[in-house]
């Protein structure tokens, strides 16, 4: 499915927003996922003096945050610093960010009790993005901070992952339990559940378009921890309506998690590019029947961060000849998120190869 | 790569061997990993009584627990009850099973010096089958407790798989630091410890078949911790020598955990049967120009034993329908280990909708 992208202004000064589109850019652009955080001695600096919650929450250091790679690296975007659980926070689910155990919910969404208290939070919708006014402003703070060539990404987590948290009242840790166990036992309050996320996930990243985001990530992270029939089933359509409505705005990377096995559903559901993880083939995927028309981002192992200098280096290129000999356009990228000990260095020599010409 | 399997009596009555040949039985065989183990409550009474490690290497108990399953449930074959690690056991490493944890090792490979070790350790090879003996005699003590119709399968851990344990010290919990340390930075010593225990599994999976067993199934249960060019370069190499030595005794069914971005190289390794994990679709599998001429195994998420009746008859019925139009032979399993708390109804109604013809 293509759909027309409106043509914006400063567009073609932007290397990202021209892969985006198909084009191939003077330069491959490139920006790493999670890179706005914790490899960065300066956000572990800021992180000793607030805690989680108060940094996404307040513009003015998660404006700070959000550039801070930036200052060090000529990378070709910012993504706003925030999380994906962000709407359920607003919902009043009580999140937590517990130290070395990730985010925690004082409430948990498993039963139809649960749903409709969930619906009357989520009713009023106007309501429950005001409580998210924080984001918008921190937005509009990032944008001038930009060159000419940089890129704003805005994203949201896509509704099935930010539910499994929602149903979990955490991180699943690989299994995913209570959350397969209602879309399997009670697929009526999972669907119900599925549909506010995907009603609130629409305003939410409207609102981030609003604010000053040029293109949007959808993260589904956690789409591997379905069978492609249940991502078919209970995942996809939500997915896709997401996207629909958002490629009317901005273009769309949706990067999954674990889509090896799901590749065939996955690029069923439109976007503009889209973001593949590190345990498959680049090439692989650049030759699906449904990649010929869209770009793709990705997806070097992050652990070859750690790898000596040579090691890096040739897997970089190795991943970037693939990704520059896709029809489409490309976007380098890691296939996960960047780990908190990641060594400086290998961020700098990845840019500057990438950069290469 | 094809071989021809020699021809061995009795393998006419048994529907798993003549499914593992890419015929079509009188019945579609059955069985599932991990069938021998947690979800019994008969098992749970043995533990409560032993420790893990004395269950594994004491003949009696470790036939008793093989048999438990097939007391229950007319499946096709019953697969020894021992563990991955037992090798890296045997080799001094010093295994204990933390409960709730899993298998902790006193010590760990990490460098030039544990492989120099290990290397003295694995000198001897005969001395360290020894340590195993038990291992054959439950094996010759499970024989005569099954029918005409049942086969017993061996089995060992994959060199990779088992080597991570042995670099991690335990279950590496989704991340593979240490392995992946080791491999991108002492490819050197990573090789020597995959010689290691390429050459052992050999020598161990023939002594099994020697001891009775009519097919083996070598568990890649982390194979999907590794990219595909990581798969490719430090890991398909030592599976496929494994794999040729043993093909040319019996049938031999290669298991992998998440596959589904692996699966070129994966299934340039030959194998008689390949056993398919559940996130991914059995019909893309068996599209797969590799899988035309071999058979299948697999694949529904476990987790689908916790679904109502009707869901869980439907996706039985739906994957039972794609691994029976597959050209090759076909094998009903799960996609990954049956989980503890298994609902022991769920397993009646699988083995029995399997078996309808």
């Amino acid at each position: 499915m293509e759909t027309t992208l409106p043509i914006r202004k400063n567009d073609s000064t932007k290397p990202l927003l021209q892969a985006a589109r198909g084009e191939k850019p003077a330069h491959t652009p490139v920006w790493l996922m999670r890179q706005a955080g914790r490899f960065l001695p300066e956000y572990r600096a800021v992180r000793e003096r607030h805690d989680t919650l108060t940094m996404f929450t307040t513009p003015e250091i998660a404006a700070d945050i959000t550039l801070q790679p930036l200052r060090r690296f000529p990378l070709d975007a910012a993504i706003i610093y925030a999380d994906i659980l962000l709407i359920p926070h607003a919902l009043g689910l009580g999140l937590t960010f517990v130290k070395g155990e990730g985010p925690r919910f004082a409430r948990t969404i498993r039963s139809a009790e649960d749903l409709a208290w969930l619906s009357r939070q989520a009713e009023d919708v106007d309501a429950v993005m005001a409580r998210m006014d924080y984001l918008w402003e921190t937005l509009a703070r990032v944008k001038p901070g930009l060159s000419a060539e940089q890129t704003l990404i805005g994203f949201c987590g896509a509704p099935w992952t930010v539910a499994s948290y929602m149903i979990e009242g955490g991180s699943a840790h690989g299994e995913f339990f209570e959350s397969k166990m209602l879309l399997l036992r009670e697929p009526d309050v999972f669907r119900g559940l599925m549909e506010i996320l995907t009603k609130l996930s629409i305003r939410y990243l409207e609102k981030q378009v609003d604010a000053g985001a040029e293109i949007l990530q959808v993260f589904e992270s956690w789409g591997g921890a379905l069978t492609p029939h249940q991502y078919m089933t209970f995942c996809a359509p939500y997915t896709r309506r997401l996207c629909e409505a958002l490629r009317k705005r901005v273009p769309l990377i949706h990067f999954v998690g674990e889509s090896a096995g799901l590749l065939d559903p996955v690029l069923d559901v439109p976007s503009d590019v889209f973001g593949v993880d590190w345990r498959q083939d680049l090439a692989v995927v650049s030759r699906h029947a449904r990649t010929q028309t869209r770009a793709l981002q990705g997806n070097l192992d992050p652990l070859l961060l750690y790898a000596p200098e040579a090691v890096l280096e040739e897997r970089v290129r190795a991943t970037l000849a693939t990704g520059r000999a896709h029809p489409g356009g490309y976007i380098f990228n890691l296939g996960h998120g960047i780990r908190p000990t990641t060594p400086i260095e290998s961020v700098e020599r990845i840019v500057k190869i990438v950069h290469e010409r």
